[in-house]
C-alpha cells in the first residue's frame, strides 16, 4: 500500500495501463482526460474501497456519488428487483415514485413541496434556470466566481470553473466566493454586499436577475462555509431585485455535512428551489428538482417539460435505497463525528507542516489549503502532494481557482481507521516537501 | 381485455387511481401529466406486455425506450452485476466502457470515431449542439418546425414542438417538416430547397450555421421517411455554408426503422454527429454523441467538458447486454418483416375506414393520419381512437402538429400475433366512427 512496496506487477501494469490509455483516446477521443499521472484502472469496488486490475486497494476519500458506500448491496438490490419487474416512465402512475417523493420532500422545509425528477445534477440546475427564469420573467443569473453547475450549454455558461470567466454570458453575474481564508475572510465579509453591488450593475444594464445559484459548500471554489448571516443577507438582495434563491446540493447533500441532509440549513436559508445529483442514487444516474409550488403552477403547461428517464420506478427504488441506508446506518451522525475527528488530525498536520495553511471542513467535506513562496508553486505541490497520496493508496483530488485546495470527500461510512490513513498518508506527502 | 368485459375491480380501481392522481399533484406538481383520460396505474413490464395494478394486461405499442422488451433478462442480469462490482466515472480507466464504446462505432461509418456517453437523450443533444457551435464557430441551428429534441434549455429551444414556435431563439430557423403526405408531398419535395432559403434568411441577419439537426424519423412532426435525394441535398447546403449535420437517432435508432441500426443509413446520409438516447439502454439513463475526431480535437481542454455518470460501467455493460440482444435475437431483422407485416394489416385498414388518410412506417415505426371534416375534429377522434385502444388493451399514442397522426411504436420482439392484435383493436376503434 506504500511507496516502499511496489506491487510485483507493477512492470506489466504499466504496460497494459498504457495500452488502454492508447484505446481509450482512439475510442473516447480527447474530451476524456483521467485523473492522475499514472491513471488507475479501476475493476471493483465496495464500501469506502476501491480496487485496481493488479488487485491493490485504494482508500477513497474523493468519490461523493458513491456517497453511501460503493456497491451498497442494499442500493444494488433495490436497483436489480425494481428493473427485473417495471422500468418505464412517468406518464403512467407508479406509487413508487410517489413514496420517493414523500420521503425526500420530508427531509426539506414545507415550503419546498413539489418534487421534480431529472438524470443527473447538470439537468437539475437546467431545470431550476429555466423554472426561474420562466417564473421571474427575469434572466440574469448570479454565481461565485470559480462556480461549477453542469454540462449543459445553460449550466456550463454558469460554470467558470469550466469554462472560464468569458465563457459566462453577459447576463449573468459572477461574483466573489466567499473565501474565509484569504485576505482574512474579506470576500466571505463582503459577500452579501458584493452580490447587492452585482445586482446594481445588472441593472444599470436593464437585466433583472433570475436566481442566485449557490453551491451550499462553493466546492470549486475552494471549499468554504462562511457565516450564515451573509449568506441570508445575499438571499435577500436577490429576492427584493425579483429573484430567487436555488441551492446547489449536487456536491453538498444527502447528508455529507453532517448536520443534516442539506448544506443549506447550516445557514439558515430557505431556498426557493433545491438541486440534487451526485449523491442521490449512489451511482445511479438521478438528479432532482425540489421547488415552492407557485414556481412551476405553469410551467408545465407553457413548456411541455417531460424527462423520459427522469423519476421511473428504478430510480426511485434506488433513491429510496439511499434514503433507507443513511437512515440506517446512521450517516448523518457518522459525517459529524468522524468529521470532527478527520478535522482534527488534518488540523494537527497543519500545526507539523508549513504549507498547510487552512483547513476547513464541515461533516466529511474537507478543503485543505497549501501555500508556498509563490501560486505556481503552491498549485504544483497541491498536485504533487494528490499524485502522492495515490501512489500511497489513498484517493483525493484538488480545486480552487489557484488549484492549491486538497478536496477531501469520502464516501459517508468513512470510519476513525479510516481518518488516520488519511491523515498518515497525507502527514507523509507533505513530509516530503 | 375489450370494453365489453370490464374488470370487476373497476370500482376499486377508479377510487384507488384517483387517491394515486391526487397524491401524485401534490407531490409532484402540474408539470406531470398522465397519459390517458383515465391513467393506467403498471406494476410490471415483461417483452411486449405492461400489466397493471389489477393485473390488466397491456400490449405495448408504443414504448420505444424498453426497446429490445420490457425488463429484458440479458439487460437486467448485465445491470445487477456490473451494479454489484463497480460503478464509478471515467475519470479513472475502465475496460469495458472501452468496449462499449468500440460495439457501438462499429455500427457506425469509420469517419465518425469518437464515442461520448450522457445520461439522456436531451444532454446528448444538447452536447451535440455545444461542439457545432464550439468547433463551426457558428451559432444557429436548423431544425424542423415541430421538432422535439430534448428538455435542457438549449434543446428546448429546438423543439417547438414543446415551446411553440415562438420558443424557438431568432438565432436558429425552423424549416417546414418533410411531409410527405400532405399537398401531395411538397413539403418533403420542397425540403432541400428550404433548408437552402432558410440559410439565406439567417445570412441576411449575419448568422451562419452551426448544424442542421434533424430527427431521422421526424418523429413529432408527423413521422415522415422523405426521399434520401432532399436529405442529402439539404446537408450539403449546410455544409457549404459551414454548419454540419446531426442525425438525432433518439427515437429511430437502434434498429427501429428495420434497415439497419441507424435511420439516417436510409438516406445514404454521413452526419457529422449521430446522438442516441431512448432505447440505447432498454430504460437504464443513457445516451450517447458519437462524433467525427475533428470536430473535438480541442472541445474538452477549452470547455472542461465532463459527465459524472455518464459512460459509467454500469451504463457500459447495459449498453452491450443491449446490442447482444439486438443482435443475438435478430431484432432488426424482426423489425424489419414484422414491421412490414404490420404496415400491411394497417393499409388493409386504411382502404376499409375513411378516415385513415395515411399510413406511412419503417420497420417498427408507424404513422398513421387520420382525417375528418375538419382540423378540430380530426385531432379530436384521433385522441379518441387512442383512448379506446388504452381501453382496448393496446397502448399506443399520437403525434403531429395536428394531433392527427396515431404514432404506433411497439418494442422489437414485437410479433405477427402482436400485430394481429394490433390490427384488430385499431379496427374496433376506427370502427366506432
Amino acid at each position: 500500500m506504500s511507496l516502499s512496496s511496489p506491487h510485483p506487477a507493477n512492470v506489466d501494469s504499466a504496460a497494459s495501463e498504457q495500452a488502454l490509455l492508447e484505446r481509450r483516446a482512439r475510442l473516447l477521443g480527447p474530451t476524456y482526460r483521467a485523473f492522475y499521472r499514472s491513471p488507475i484502472h479501476l475493476v471493483r469496488g465496495s464500501g469506502v474501497w476501491l480496487y485496481d486490475a493488479q488487485g491493490r486497494k485504494y482508500l477513497d476519500a474523493y468519490n461523493n456519488v458513491a456517497s453511501v458506500g460503493h456497491c451498497h448491496p442494499r442500493v444494488v438490490e433495490a436497483l436489480s428487483g425494481q428493473a427485473a419487474t417495471l422500468n418505464t416512465h412517468t406518464r403512467y402512475l407508479s406509487e413508487i415514485i410517489l413514496d420517493y417523493a414523500e420521503r425526500l420532500l420530508g427531509t426539506l422545509p414545507p415550503r419546498l413541496g413539489h418534487a421534480m425528477f431529472t438524470c443527473t445534477g447538470s439537468e437539475a440546475n437546467d431545470l431550476a434556470i429555466r423554472i426561474a427564469q420562466h417564473s421571474t420573467g427575469n434572466t440574469g443569473v448570479i454565481i461565485t466566481d470559480f462556480a461549477y453547475h453542469g454540462a449543459t450549454i445553460a449550466t456550463a455558461q454558469l460554470s467558470p470553473a469550466a469554462v472560464g470567466a468569458a465563457g459566462v454570458p453577459a447576463r449573468h453575474r459572477a461574483v466573489a466566493a466567499p473565501d474565509t481564508f484569504r485576505d482574512g475572510g474579506r470576500a466571505a465579509h463582503d459577500f452579501a454586499r458584493n452580490v447587492a453591488a452585482a445586482i446594481e450593475d445588472m441593472r444599470a444594464q436593464n437585466i433583472r436577475p433570475a436566481a442566485l445559484l449557490l453551491d451550499s459548500a462553493f466546492s470549486s471554489d475552494g471549499i468554504f462555509f462562511p457565516d450564515a448571516s451573509v449568506m441570508r443577507d445575499a438571499a435577500d438582495h436577490v429576492r427584493k431585485a425579483g429573484g430567487i434563491v436555488i441551492a446547489d446540493e449536487v456536491q453538498s447533500g444527502f447528508g455529507r455535512l453532517g448536520q443534516g441532509m442539506w448544506g443549506f440549513a447550516n445557514y439558515g436559508l430557505a431556498p426557493d428551489i433545491v438541486t440534487m445529483g451526485k449523491p442521490i442514487g449512489d451511482g445511479h444516474p438521478m438528479g432532482a428538482v425540489i421547488v415552492r409550488p407557485q414556481l412551476v403552477s405553469s410551467f408545465g403547461s407553457n413548456t411541455g417539460y417531460f424527462n423520459t428517464f427522469g423519476g421511473n420506478p428504478v430510480a426511485a427504488a434506488v433513491g429510496i435505497a439511499v434514503l433507507d441506508v443513511i437512515e440506517g446506518e446512521g450517516l448523518i451522525e457518522n459525517a459529524r463525528t468522524v468529521g470532527a475527528y478527520t478535522g482534527e488530525l488534518l488540523a494537527a498536520l497543519q500545526s507539523r507542516h508549513g504549507m498547510v495553511a487552512d483547513v476547513r471542513h464541515n461533516g466529511l467535506y474537507f478543503g485543505v489549503e497549501l501555500m508556498a513562496e509563490d501560486e505556481a508553486t503552491a498549485a504544483a505541490k497541491t498536485s504533487s502532494v494528490v499524485e502522492a497520496m495515490r501512489e500511497d493508496g489513498v484517493l483525493i483530488s484538488s480545486c480552487g481557482p489557484r488549484g492549491n485546495v486538497l478536496k477531501i470527500r469520502p464516501p459517508l461510512p468513512f470510519a476513525r481507521d479510516n481518518a488516520e490513513q488519511l491523515a498518515e498518508a497525507l502527514d507523509r506527502a507533505l513530509s516530503n516537501w
